[in-house]
C-alpha cells in the first residue's frame, strides 16, 4: 500500500491519478489532496477518496472548504506554506506534483527535503531550477519519477540499463494544432484554435505550451536533468500520431522505444506503481488503426519557441527561469487575447534579453528572476 | 573478459560475430570456432583470432583443417561428437550457437548441461525441443540469451521489468521478399527470387524460411519457450521496413519496442556484451530516411506455414520437431528446385498428418520423430 499525496488534484492530471487510485484501491491510499481554488471539487475528491489533510492554495476559500468538509475527519488548511509543509508529513510515500507552472517548486523542494518520492508533473520545477532540484535530490535521496508521457517512456526505456552510456534521447512530440500551418495562420491563430489538441487532452496552459512547441522545449529541459545528458544529446522528433512517446538511442545504436495510446493515465499510473506494473482497461493501441507511424523534423523558423528553450538550455544559469516565467505571463495574455500567437515568442525572446544573467542561481536568485522575468514581459505586453 | 565458443563461425552470424570480437578485443577472447565444412574459411578464422581450440563437423575435412593449420598452436579435432565435448571446456563463459538447423540442437544441449551461457543464434534448438531445453537450462542455472533481432528486442524490452505481467508479444516480420504477391507468382517463384530478401542478409535456408514466413512462425515458438507465454500471447506483425525489431506489450497496455538498422551484429553483440552495451560504429537509424514505420497483419491463406507453425505451437509434443525436419527437407528440395515454393507448405502440412504424435516427448523422441519426418517429407518430394 503506497501512501499518496496530490498537489493540484483538481486539475487534469490530478483528476486522472485519482481515477488510477480508485482502480487500484488495494495499491494506493490518498493522504494528502491539495487545490488551487477548486473548492467544491476538492471538497468532492476529499468525501471520496478520505484523505488525512486537504489544502486550498487560495486563502479566501478556507472556510467555503471548511463548511464542505464540516461532516468529515479531515484535516483542512489553507495557503501555499501549508501545502509546502504538508507534502513532509511522516505517512506519505510518494508526493505528485501535479500543480501548473512555477508554484509547483516550493512544494517539490519540501518533498525532495523531506526524502520523499516525487511523482514530477509539474514541468516547470526543472526547467526553473533544474540544476538545484538535482543536487537536492541526490543529496536527500529523494527518488523524482517523471510523470510527463514523454519522459516517462524515456524512464521506461532505461529500466534495466544499468550504467549503459545514452547516445541520445529522442524527444517525440505531436506538433501540436498548429502544425504544418503557415505564418500567417500563426498570426491570427485564436485561443480557441490553439487548444484544439489534436491527441492529447490536457489542462489550458500545457494546450497553449504545445501548439507554440514551448512544451517540448521545456521538456527538453526537463530531460536534460531528469537523465543527466548533454543538451546536444537531446533530439526532438515530430511524430503526428502520439504513439510513440519517446525513444532512448544507446551507444550500441540500438533504440528503445515506448508505445501507448495518447492516455496520461498510463505514465501516471507508473510513476505511482513503479518499478511495478498494474493491470489496466485502458486502451490499447490497435496497428490495424494506426498503420503508419510518421515522423519530422520540427519547424524551428515557424516555432521560434523551441529554438528559445534551447538557448536557454545551453547557456542555463537563471535563462530557462526566465524563459519560462515570460513565458507564463505570454500564454497567459494570449489567453486573454491580449497579445498574439507569434507574439508570444517575440515577448519571450525579449525578456531573455533584458533580465540580467546568473550563472549559478540560488533559490533566491530564482525567486528574483521570475518576479522580474514577469515584469519585463508584463511590461513589453501592456506598454 | 569473456571467453567466447562460437559453434558455426563460418556462417553469416558466426562471421559477423567475429567482426563484433574483433571491434572490442579488450572484451572478447575466442576460444572455440567450429565449422560444418568450409575448412579454409575456418582456418583462416583460427589463425586470425587464435582458438584453443577448432572443431570441423565434417570429419573427412579433418586432414585439411590439420596440415592448414600445422604452425599454430591451435588444438584440430573433427565431428559432431567433438562439437558436442568442447563446449563443455572450462574455460569458456559463453557459447556462441550459430549453425544452421536441427544440427544445434545437441551442442546446445552439451553447453546448458556444462552451465554455459548459451547466445542461442539456432532456433531450430528451441523449436524442436522448447519444452526439454527450458527445463534443462532451469535446472543447469544456464542462461540462455536470444541472438535472432526479434527476440533480441523483446530480451531488451524486457531488461528491468522484473516480474511484470507480459500481455503479448509483437513479433515484427518484415514479409520477406514476397510479401503482398500473388498466389500464381508465388507457384512459380523460384529460389534466386526467394533469395532476394529486402531488409536482412542472411544464410540461404534462412532466407527461404523468411520468403516463406516459416522463419516467422519459427520464431512464435522460439519466443513461446525463452520468454515462457502462451501461444495465444505471441502476435505476428509484418513491418515492411525491418527497424521495429519487435515489441513487448504489459498488463498496464504500455508497449516497448527495440529499433535499430536491420543489422545482426547489433543482437549479436547485446548478447555477448549483456548486460552491458558497448559502443559501436554500426549505422543508426534516420528518421530522416524512414519517415514511415507501416504495419499489415499477415497474410496466412498466401503463407500457410504461419498458421502450420502456430498449430504446430499450440499442439506441441514432438508437432514443432516434425514441422522443422519437413521444413528443412523441402527447403533443401526448393533450393535444388525439385519442389515448387508453394509445394513446400503442401509437404510440411502432409508430413505433420502423417508422423505419429507424441505429447511429451523424450530427446529420443526427438531424434527419431526428425528421422521419420525427413524420411516422410522425402517420399512426399521424390516418389
Amino acid at each position: 500500500m503506497k501512501h499518496v499525496a496530490i498537489l493540484g488534484s483538481t486539475g487534469s492530471i490530478g483528476t486522472q491519478a485519482l481515477q488510477v487510485i480508485a482502480a487500484h484501491p488495494d495499491r494506493f491510499r490518498v493522504e494528502v489532496l491539495t487545490a488551487h481554488h477548486r473548492v467544491e471539487l476538492l471538497a468532492q475528491q476529499a468525501i471520496r477518496f478520505q484523505p488525512n489533510m486537504v489544502v486550498i492554495a487560495d486563502e479566501e476559500k478556507y472556510g467555503e472548504l471548511k463548511a464542505l468538509l464540516r461532516d468529515e475527519d479531515i484535516k483542512v488548511y489553507a495557503g501555499n506554506e501549508a501545502i509546502a509543509q504538508v507534502v513532509e508529513t511522516e505517512s506519505i510515500d510518494i508526493v505528485l506534483t501535479a500543480m501548473v507552472g512555477y508554484s509547483g517548486l516550493l512544494p517539490t523542494i519540501h518533498a525532495i527535503r523531506a526524502g520523499k518520492t516525487v511523482a514530477l508533473a509539474n514541468k516547470e520545477t526543472l526547467v526553473v531550477a533544474g540544476a538545484l532540484i538535482s543536487h537536492l535530490a541526490v543529496h536527500h535521496r529523494a527518488v523524482i519519477l517523471p510523470v510527463d508521457s514523454e519522459h516517462s517512456a524515456i524512464f521506461q526505456c532505461l529500466a534495466g540499463e544499468g550504467n549503459n552510456p545514452i547516445e541520445k534521447l529522442i524527444l517525440t512530440a505531436s506538433g501540436g494544432p498548429f502544425r504544418g500551418k503557415d505564418r500567417a495562420f500563426l498570426q491570427a491563430a485564436t485561443p480557441a484554435q490553439a487548444l484544439q489538441h489534436p491527441n492529447w487532452n490536457m489542462g489550458a496552459k500545457v494546450t497553449i505550451d504545445s501548439a507554440s512547441l514551448m512544451n517540448k522545449g521545456f521538456e527538453a529541459i526537463e530531460a536534460r536533468w531528469l537523465f543527466d545528458v548533454a543538451p546536444e544529446q537531446i533530439e526532438v522528433l515530430v511524430h503526428p500520431q502520439s504513439i510513440i512517446h519517446s525513444m532512448v538511442q544507446f551507444a550500441d545504436g540500438s533504440i528503445k522505444a515506448q508505445l501507448g495510446m495518447p492516455d496520461m493515465r498510463l505514465p501516471i499510473q507508473y510513476a505511482l506503481s513503479y518499478p511495478e506494473r498494474l493491470p489496466t482497461d485502458l486502451p490499447r493501441v490497435d496497428f490495424d488503426t494506426y498503420r503508419a507511424l510518421s515522423f519530422e523534423k520540427p519547424d524551428v523558423a515557424r516555432f521560434p519557441n523551441l529554438a528559445l528553450a534551447r538557448e536557454a538550455m545551453r547557456r542555463g544559469g537563471n535563462l530557462p527561469c526566465v524563459l519560462n516565467a515570460a513565458n507564463e505571463v505570454a500564454v497567459e495574455a494570449f489567453l486573454h487575447e491580449r497579445l498574439s500567437f507569434t507574439g508570444m515568442s517575440r515577448v519571450i525572446e525579449q525578456t531573455m534579453n533584458k533580465v540580467t544573467y546568473i550563472a549559478t542561481p540560488s533559490l533566491e536568485d530564482h525567486v528574483t528572476t521570475d518576479e522580474a522575468a514577469r515584469r519585463v514581459a508584463r511590461e513589453l505586453i501592456f506598454n
